[in-house]
């Protein structure tokens, strides 16, 4: 991918909802925050600290996470939808064996 | 369970109110901030200090806790509907003998 | 009692408006803050300076304080109604000789 | 007194009107921020720095001040009514000799 | 003067608008901030850094200074109409020599 | 260029959506924080650490980047529209080789 | 001039529309925030950082800056019209040789 994100922000690909229930989890239509999931395709820096050092990122490109849609904003790259976040947008990484939920 | 929260936040199980009266604890619906119980299942690496260091969280899996409703996200995983929150909407933890309230 | 509040949070049980003559000390019910009097049944490890250390309490189990009803929230433990509190929204402590006021 | 404020807050008592026009002092009605005098009856150990130390107090018990009414709660002790207020809310002291104005 | 303004607070005479045309200096009513002019009669000890040390007030007892009159609290002192500001509320000294305009 | 941003501002001049297409990179109308592509002309000296220091910009003179439309200034040079915005209006840089995406 | 800012704040003299033309730089009236031209007459001694030391200003008393004209507090000294504004309402400076624009 040829886009490098700013500061804390990340760039997940979104995935469908079809996929959703391989690892069982579901994410409702009506939970206030919208969780969507999505795979990370890159990640910013991090933010700064008050001496203006980074603060490495608790995620990765390749990682697979569960996020609030709220403030994120969409990009079309070719065909894909790609969304713009902030780390804090994200709410949890899903990990290990997703087969064994 | 294979979702790991980022940050400060935490993964509870929603515990039914009739589990409610075991120890004696009532969560009146009038209250302003709708208190609810459940039961840790997985808790992130804290949030950061000035320096971007983890701060460690009060709670741990397994703890069971009274929170706050608002600001959760519910996810459901297979059949059970799990919510990630942040610690700050933890108001305590309930500890010791349950029979001995 | 087996409820442990998190960070700079404490539980108080609420005090009868009739109580609140002994010392001579009366709360309005026309005062914009509504202050209310109550014992301090369990205090938390409070909140967190800027490197993570926690900041002590200024008030203990077993103190007498005028609180700020706002942002509290009740529960009810067997047929007690306990509240809780964040420190801040602690006014003052009743100190010394309750007759000598 | 048996009323030790919390954090930066004072308690003060309210001074009538007529005592006003000693000093020279007349605080309007008409005024945005009603102002009103009051004698420092009690003050707390301060608020916290970022290290979580005690910032001293600038008013100190038997302090005559001039305070903007705003924030404070109404408490009755016997027969006086009293205001525990927080230290921002005053805007001076009464300094010197009172009848050199 | 026997008021002695508290934090970074300062105790304004209010100039007269006949004044402020010696230094050709002209104060529009229309402007949004509404400024005025004063001279200074008492300073407090100034606002604290992040340590709780004083930091230095900019302006002295006898400055003249243009203000932005909101935020401020009237109070009559005998005849003289007097104001209580905070330093941030004062937007410039004047300085040197007010013929040389 | 002879305009020179201060702080964390910088100046692009904004592309047009027929130059989109190019990289694949598709700018939705529809999107919240109506994103655009643009060309960085001058970059500011940076904000401030605590202690004053400058934080260096994220983004050079000449880097292509994906900004959120919200907050910037429209500026004429010549026939060019140019815009002054905050580096964290930047969500992104268009890194690479542009004919690889 | 005899007006001294405080803080962040600097005087500017509002430059003419028809000045704009020279440089090619054309402020629309359509903006959201309004840009204007000017002069810089005076500048204050900066803002503080957290341990109370000025942090030195980025414009220079003779520059000329394109600000926002929000915040700013309009006073006529005499027949001009100066504006007294904060330094982060200054979006940049124009530098060097206006005629090569």
């Amino acid at each position: 991918m040829n886009l490098q994100p700013l500061g804390d922000r990340l760039i997940v690909e979104v995935l469908e909802e079809e996929e959703t229930t391989v690892s069982g989890i579901v994410l409702p239509d009506t939970a206030k925050e919208k969780p969507q999931r999505g795979k990370v395709l890159a990640v910013g820096p991090g933010s700064r600290d008050e001496d203006g050092e980074y603060i490495k990122m608790d995620v990765e490109e390749g990682d697979e996470v569960i996020f609030s849609k709220y403030g994120g904003t969409e990009i079309k790259v070719g065909a894909d939808e790609v969304l713009i976040l902030r780390e804090s947008d994200v709410l949890a990484k899903v990990v290990g064996d997703r087969a064994a939920v």
